[in-house]
């Protein structure tokens, strides 16, 4: 049995729709920073008795989408061993799943690392992402710490993640603010197909995206959060607009979540440097100095609950336990 | 001296974004209902003893961008009447400005009726919708009452609003929700100038925008609700879609705006038919039968107090007083 611990990431620049739904190949390149706080444990036993894949998820047997995609990786892994064994898999998430946090990031980066290692695969960090980019595509990052780019690709092997700074030497961090931990009413795969599919928007977002891959590339190499962070905050901004496009029209926004965005606005008017994102979800992260997450957080004090908030470093990349 | 009434109206499709900024010619058709509740009353008199402009604005001297539109009214009716005479023009607004009500729309339609009334000119409804459009875009459409539509054009004299349905004879009228009436921080005017610049999802819109206005008036004639319904409030998510994408980002919705459209979808889902549309600001308007205004205003008292509601039943064309 191999167990593997796998870190949620945040993207700066986002996942946001596929050009290959089975393989599961983005439009653009996405660009991710892995954080500290929220992880997954997933330990994987193949077993010769077993007459199919046990799959235990927080203690509780998974069915249902989750476990297809369990077991796609699964059938990944038994084939490049050459192997027709069933595995046993309990994973243990430490994020509040479909909150807009990521969990399958960290979900699938475990699974394929730990799953690859029990069947006795030595996989390079390249090949685990791709594995990993089969449960879901923003696992792909997770295998890496700190800044980390998914290259779109054009086939399964070409479309895998790579580190662009895996030690964060600089004063980066996350301000998580949780507005909705609920279970979010249109995920984040069924969201993004319907904007490719109906939002006028979509194509001026995919090349937006990618345009904006050098420049984030140049910030995070020259450690400069204002630009990081303002490329961060318009691309997660251009990926909510593509959802207002969509026919029907939705959102993830939910009321305090403008109310948060609005605020970061206006510290940086008054000379704070933070900056917003929002993945698939209500939740807002702000980007900012750790020497000012205690300024950011008392002057959100009038908005939200200090037990909204939650500060992430960045974190490292796959560990075995 | 003259006197002429002139009401607002909202748009169904959106004006948003002009391709000449002296002539006020826009990028796409738009199409609105003229409103009874919200109207400007304005005097116009020329008078061979004024040495300048003397406008009043609700009893106020008015100076800066405001003043400087209406002496371009008055220049053209000047011009149109071979006349060099100033003129004294009073202005009363029975709507709250700069809130996303298109105060404009009625101000300058009833400054241009007035003005060339008071100078003597016999200008037809295209004329004044014209020289309306000179004071503010969506003023050309207040010229005239029920379902209009402004069509683009392509120079000053094929820039105009044209009736669609002049009596509005079915059963349709708007809720509006006052979320803010303060004055907004993003005029409509710098708004879709910023978007038409900076954001990439312009084109787009226009596109969009200009494929709907066949289908919203068929949907006019027909007296069909749900397909002008639905077409709207496309329209306005994608009209709002074009800021979020605008460097800097920006919105006109606040947390609340949010709100209401949620429960506008929700209403819809429990089969009650009714849509949203937002204009450059965070005010709502509920299109809806008058039949159902009792059942959305009780719908609505969770989230919003009896005072932010205000119906607004189909209105005239420009009248005399």
């Amino acid at each position: 049995m191999v167990t593997a611990r796998a870190h949620t990431n945040i993207a700066l620049l986002k996942y946001w729709g596929k050009k290959d739904i089975n393989l599961i190949l983005p439009y653009n390149d996405s660009i991710s920073l892995t954080l500290d706080h929220f992880y997954t444990d997933t330990s994987v036993e193949f077993d010769p008795s077993l007459k199919t894949d046990e799959i235990l998820v927080d203690q509780q047997p998974s069915a249902g989408s989750g476990a297809k995609r369990v077991k796609r990786v699964l059938n990944l892994i038994r084939k490049l061993g050459d192997s027709t064994m069933f595995a046993s898999v309990h994973s243990t998430n430490h994020v509040p799943s479909t909150a807009g946090l990521a969990s399958s990031a960290s979900a699938f980066a475990a699974l394929a690392s730990a799953g690859a290692k029990a069947a006795g695969l030595n996989l390079s960090e390249r090949e685990l992402s791709i594995l990993a980019r089969h449960g879901s595509g923003s696992a792909s990052r997770s295998i890496f710490g700190g800044f980390v780019q998914w290259h779109a690709g054009h086939d399964d092997q070409s479309s895998y993640a790579q580190p662009i700074q895996r030690n964060v030497d600089w004063d980066i961090n996350l301000i998580t603010v949780l507005v909705d931990t609920s279970q979010k009413k249109i995920s984040s795969t069924n969201g993004m197909q319907s904007v490719v599919e109906t939002s006028p928007f979509y194509p001026a977002w995919v090349k937006s995206a990618q345009a904006d891959v050098k420049p984030m590339q140049t910030a995070i190499l020259n450690r400069n959060l204002a630009t990081l962070g303002e490329l961060a905050e318009q691309n997660a901004m251009r990926m909510h607009a593509t959802t207002f496009g969509a026919v029907p029209s939705f959102t993830y926004f939910q009321p305090q979540t403008l109310a948060i965005l609005t605020a970061v606005r206006n510290m940086r008017k008054q000379g704070v440097e933070c900056y917003s994102t929002v993945d698939a979800g209500p939740n807002v992260k702000i980007i900012c100095a750790s020497s000012d997450n205690e300024l950011i957080m008392h002057k959100l004090s009038k908005i939200v609950h200090q037990d909204q908030l939650l500060v992430c470093k960045p974190g490292p990349g796959i560990t075995y336990l």
